[in-house]
């Protein structure tokens, strides 16, 4: 019987994953069942995510198990095939782990034509991490033109996407990333209009140079300390998409996890549970006013909207009704009644 | 010539408004100049952002200047007019402050008909705060029938019109406010499921038994111990819009702002920028996979998106290859060649 050679997850690791955490393991290749291929992997693409499943606290996907085969998207031949429609030969994506083999479902299988781009291109650009950075930016942050788009890990397979789409769409494209080599791909190769070196200890102040007019779009996938110099330099309506905080993983998800830095919590929060919080003020939606009378008015009129004033005689009343309003005194609307209706 | 009253911001306040901040004063009644109208004040309305503007720390509205008229929102009868369109006896909504006559441009008032709703109602339900209400909840927290929608401050003007309309829509309506009357009027009168009492020691706990499934809408105007109740029962896909932070305006808007909690400086920025920070998981937007593969696709047969890869060998090198990607070592998408591309 041959053999095939899998990494399961030997223990889940205090913070920073180590070595000792993962064993590489021998095992046997069995032949596929009604409906099932056997897969020869190719390309294993690994990505931040992994680190969440080595832990089991709340997340939004299952942890791996221990002795559990670590996961992972792959692209991979088909081997043997009892799958209509999959026959040794084929090139597929799968989610089929840190393996050298795997026996799945054809169902999970997609084909992939090896003569429209490079096959590994699945796992990247063409991939899960490209649809990030594609579904990210255009769903949320939505990028105009002129507007200025920031964007960390930017040498990285999100990142460098999400730069580039946004000059795509007319937007300036800030880049931060590790060290000169890096910064110099990103606005040379990829075509950024600067690229911050997280490393330099005035990160915060090139920051500040680099976007004069502010930034309108963070794209998170980072977290810690570029989250902090971008933090200040928000500007109005500014949106965040938030898919990875790779500087906190190991914190965020490890067993002794510090009293959080105050954004870290909120931060995991908006991203775990894709959270959205948005701050508005009711002048940002002046173009529904005239919905707002319409059904409000109704709403009133039959009785199913009710309200309650709370009224403070004369001008004089004010002062001490508004210290009270603060304090939640009101019981209703907060109103000064300042003379008579008809004079 | 005829006096008016006006009260005037004579001081700053430090941490929470004194009646000595505020001065009571007399002036001189003039004419409407072109244009202009002559207003009797009839209702002044108080309202929490007026907080805000009692001190000069940035935000998106400048503030009262010292000796300033405190500003506000009115309903006024004008008494003479030289404005197109306004005559003596016209009730309007106008921001004309805290005084008993204001000379004001005519071309920034707007007129009621008192015939169809009491003319205060132009500064509650029917105006700026049921607008408010109504923007906020419908267009940011986007209410599902069966959904859970949590409201602060709920017997007031803002709060009260959310749970209604959210009620209205076939959601769950959960108020929280101070004291057993104000929870009462909220039940009974209002309709809402169930209102708690801020004050109580338990109220996570209450929250917790009020909803069952969870909270999937928070209509954040209040801030403070409640949103700390409120957050970890958040589900996955809330939406928190967020408007108002009243109970931490005091400090938020003080000079000796203390070392803020973690979730005041977020949520103050997420206001008063009014950003909007939304997590996401890739698959969240599934349905944009179509668009995705056809733009990307051409963009990197164009040229136009580029891509990098940063290749380790053998399945035995994942482990050290996903530990270096936590740290950076990686430049561009981190891939393991697991085996050749045709065996």
């Amino acid at each position: 019987m041959s053999k095939g050679k899998r990494i399961v997850l030997a223990s889940r690791p205090a913070g920073e994953p180590a070595p000792d955490n993962f064993r590489l393991e021998d095992y046997d290749l069995a032949s596929p069942g009604e409906g099932q291929v056997l897969l020869r992997t190719i390309w294993l693409s690994l990505d931040p995510y992994m680190r969440g499943r080595m832990s089991d606290g709340p997340s939004y996907a299952a942890p791996v198990p221990i002795d559990g085969v670590m996961e992972g998207g792959t692209v991979c031949e088909v081997i043997e095939s009892r799958s209509p429609g999959l026959a040794a030969g084929d090139i597929v994506l799968a989610h089929s782990g840190w393996q050298s083999h795997a026996l799945v479902d054809g169902r999970g299988l997609r084909k992939i034509d090896p003569n429209l781009a490079p096959i590994s291109t699945a796992l990247g650009v063409l991939g899960m991490p490209g649809m990030t950075a594609y579904t990210g930016l255009l769903a949320i942050g939505n990028p105009q033109p002129g507007e200025t788009v920031v964007v960390a890990a930017a040498s990285g397979a999100v990142g460098s996407a999400v730069g580039q789409i946004a000059k795509i769409k007319g937007a300036r494209a800030i880049g931060i990333a590790g060290g000169k080599d890096k910064c110099d791909y990103v606005v040379k190769e990829l075509g950024f209009d600067a690229c911050l070196d997280h490393r330099d200890a005035d990160l915060a102040a090139q920051l500040k140079d680099a976007c004069p007019k502010g930034i309108d779009v963070y794209f998170e996938n980072v977290g810690g300390k570029v989250f902090e110099a971008v933090y200040p330099r928000l500007n109005n309506f500014a949106r965040i998409p938030v898919c990875g905080l790779i500087a906190d993983y190991n914190t965020i998800f490890g067993p002794d996890t510090p009293t959080p830095k105050w954004a870290n919590s909120i931060m995991r929060a908006i991203l775990v549970k894709r959270l959205t919080f948005r701050g508005f003020i009711v002048t940002d939606f002046a173009a529904m006013h005239g919905d707002f009378l319409r059904d409000m008015g109704q709403w009133v009129r039959e009785g199913r909207v009710k309200y309650r004033e709370f009224v403070t005689e004369g001008l004089a009343s004010a002062p001490e009704a508004f210290i009270g309003l603060l304090r939640g005194a009101n019981f209703g609307k907060q109103l000064v009644r300042i003379g008579p209706d008809r004079s």
